[in-house]
C-alpha cells in the first residue's frame, strides 16, 4: 500500500482533529482509501516547527492541551514555525494548510500554498483566503508543477460542494448558484424567528462555539462573501475580485421584522449567490432575502449550511450539511488528499518524490 | 473521439427524453463528456422495433405523437417489439432499460437487463423493479462477465443518490439513510396542510402529471418500499426482500391531523429509511413521520424528493432534487453511460466489441 508524508501547517482544531483521525482511524482509514497517511511536519505560530521524515508520534501531541503545546524541547523542535523553510525542504508528498483567515491579502496562508506548489508539492486547504482571493493563479501554478491544489472545506466544511459540483453534474450546465454558507448568522436568524434580539442571538452563537469573538464577518456577510467568490469562480468559472460581489449582513434586521415573515410564510435567510447571465459574465451578491417555504433553502435551519445548483437539466439540486466543525472540516482534508491520490498516484509527469511510497502495510 | 451505440429498450417518456437530449444536444454533450452516442435499435411494447447498425435518424421518430408511433412500416422496423432478440443479438454496447415498472416480480424488465449482460453489454436502468428485486444478483453478474449496470434513475431520477454514496464519502461510514422519496405522496401532504382533502389533493396530483392514473402505489408507500430497498441494500450494504421493509402510507392521515401538526412546528412527510444497526443488521421502513422543522427532510415541499445520509465524521449530509420528470430521468441514464465510460473505456477485460469505438468527430 502506498503512502503519503503531510506536513500540517497550522495546528490549531482543523489539522489537530485530522490529527486525531489519523491517530484514532489510521488503519480502518487506510483500508478503505487505499493508502496510508504519516506526518513528517508540523508548524503552528504558537507551537513552533516540529519534523521528523520518519513521522511523528501524534499521540503525545494530541494528548497535550492545545493551548500549552510548543514543540521547542523536543527532538527535531523549534519555538519558531519556520513555515517557509519547512514547506520548501521538508519532503513531504502534501502540505495541509489549515493556518487563519485573512480576508484581506490571504496571508500568510497564500504564501504557504504558493511555496509549497513551487517547491512541486500537491497543497489541501481549508483556509479560504487564498482561494478566494488568489485561486485562479494558484491553480494555474498548480497545474504548471502537475501537483493537486483541492479545497473542498473551504466551503462548507466536509460537506462535498465543490466536488459535487465538479463531479456529479457531467452533461448538464450550472447557470447559477445559491447558498446559507455561513452558520452563525443562520442560526441568529433562526433566533430571531423565535423572538430573541440580535445581540443575545449572537452571544448565544458565541456560547455554542458557532461563532467568533469577533463576530463581524459571520454577521456583517464577509465571510459569506469569501465563500461566494470561492462558489462563483470554481462552479461557474468566473473570476470575481472581492469588491465585484455586493454584501450586506443581517444586523439591520430587526426581530420584529424577521418573526412577521415566517407568519407570512416566508423565512429569511442571508444568501449568497452567484448567476450566469447569458453575455456569459457573473452577478454574485450577499444578501438576506425573505425566501417562500418552498424555496429549497429555507427549510435549511440553526449552524447547517446548504448550497442550491440550478441547472439546465435537472433544475435544482440541493446540497446541505455541516457548515462548521473540527472533525467535519478535517474530514474535507481527508477527501481532498483521496482526490489528489485518485489524480497522481499514477502520474508519471509528477516528480518522484512525490509518487506514492510503497510500504508495509500499516 | 469514441461513441457508445445504444438499444433502447421502452420508448416511453424517459427514453424518448433521452433520445431527445442526443437529437437537439449531442454535439455539445460530445463535447463535453468526450464521447458520442448513438442509437442502433428501439423496442416498445406499443411502437414494435426498429434496428439500424448503422444508427438511427431519431428526428423523424422525436417529431411523430408518442401514442401513435409505429416502427411496422419502416426500414429495420417490426410491429414486433422482439425484446429478447435486439438485446441478445444486436452489436449496440449498452442497453438503457426504461420499461414499466413491476414491483411483484420486476418482469419483463428484470429479463432484458439479464439478457443483456448475459451478452456482456453494459445496462443502464431507470426501473426500480429489476434493481430493488434483483439488484445484487445482476450485480454479480454484470462483474462476471466484466460490463457495467448501473441505476442511478431508479431513484430521485437525475439527483445524484447513489453515486452521491458511492463517491463523495469515501473514509466515513453511513450508518443510515432517511428519504422523501415520492414526489406525489409529498405533494399530496403539502396540500393536506392547507386544508385541502386527499381525495381531492390526488385529483390534483393527478392533474400536474406527478401522480399515476392509480395513485395506490405513491400513496400506500409501495413505491417508496422498492426505494427503500435500493437504498439499503446498495447504500448500508444490506440483502434486503420487500417483505423486509414495513410499508404504511399516507392514506389513514388526516387533513386536521396534518394541519394541526404545522401549528406545533411539525411537518408530515412520507419518511423512507434505512439503519444499520451495531450488529450489522439493517433495518428499513415506510412509515408517516411529523418531523420537527429543524430535521433536514422538513423543508423538502412539493414534488422535489431528498435523501438525508447519516454519517459518522460529517453528521447528516443530505441532498435534494427532482424525483421525476422525463428529462431529469433521462439525465439519471446519461450520467449511467459517463459512470460506464469513467470505469470502462479502458477495459482490456472487456470484451472487443464494448470497447469505443473510434470515429470521425460528431
Amino acid at each position: 500500500m502506498g503512502r503519503y508524508d503531510l506536513a500540517l501547517i497550522g495546528f490549531g482544531g482543523v489539522n489537530r482533529a485530522l490529527a486525531e483521525l489519523m491517530s484514532r482511524n489510521g488503519d480502518r482509514l487506510a483500508e478503505e482509501l487505499g493508502f496510508a497517511l504519516r506526518v513528517v511536519a508540523i508548524t503552528d505560530l504558537r507551537a513552533g516547527s516540529l519534523v521528523d521524515t520518519d513521522g511523528i508520534d501524534l499521540a503525545p501531541l494530541l494528548a497535550a492541551e492545545p493551548g500549552e503545546l510548543s514543540f521547542a524541547g523536543l527532538a527535531g523542535g523549534s519555538a519558531d514555525p519556520r513555515n517557509e523553510w519547512v514547506i520548501r525542504e521538508v519532503p513531504a508528498d502534501i502540505v495541509v494548510e489549515a493556518t487563519f483567515t485573512n480576508p484581506t491579502d490571504g496571508e500568510p496562508a497564500l504564501s504557504h500554498v504558493r511555496w509549497a506548489l513551487e517547491s512541486g508539492k500537491h497543497v489541501c486547504t481549508t483556509n479560504k483566503g487564498p482561494v478566494a482571493l488568489a485561486g485562479r493563479a494558484l491553480k494555474r501554478l498548480a497545474a504548471e508543477r502537475g501537483v493537486g491544489f483541492e479545497f473542498e472545506g473551504s466551503v462548507l466544511s466536509g460537506t462535498p460542494v465543490l466536488r459535487t459540483a465538479e463531479r456529479m453534474f457531467g452533461g448538464l450546465e450550472i447557470t447559477g448558484v445559491q447558498g446559507i454558507l455561513n452558520g452563525t448568522s443562520n442560526y441568529v436568524l433562526g433566533r430571531l424567528e423565535e423572538g430573541v434580539e440580535l445581540s443575545a442571538a449572537i452571544a448565544e452563537a458565541q456560547e455554542l462555539g458557532y461563532a467568533e469573538a469577533d463576530p463581524t464577518a459571520d454577521i456583517e456577510g464577509h465571510d459569506v462573501q469569501l465563500k461566494v467568490m470561492i462558489l462563483a469562480n470554481e462552479i461557474l468559472g468566473a473570476d470575481l475580485r472581492r469588491e465585484d460581489v455586493f454584501c450586506e449582513g443581517i444586523s439591520s434586521l430587526s426581530p420584529h421584522e424577521v418573526r412577521d415573515a415566517v407568519s407570512k410564510g416566508l423565512r429569511w435567510k442571508l444568501v449568497g449567490s452567484a448567476t450566469r447571465h447569458e453575455d456569459g459574465g457573473v452577478d454574485a451578491r450577499v444578501t438576506p432575502l425573505a425566501l417562500p417555504a418552498h424555496h429549497p433553502l429555507a427549510g435549511i435551519c440553526g449552524p447547517v449550511n446548504g448550497v442550491a445548483f440550478h441547472t439546465d437539466l435537472l433544475g435544482t439540486v440541493t446540497i446541505s450539511g455541516p457548515g462548521a466543525g473540527r472533525t467535519e472540516t478535517a474530514y474535507a482534508l481527508l477527501s481532498d488528499i483521496t482526490a489528489i491520490h485518485q489524480r497522481h498516484a499514477d502520474d508519471d509527469s509528477a516528480p518522484t518524490r512525490l509518487a506514492v511510497k510503497e510500504t508495509h502495510r500499516v
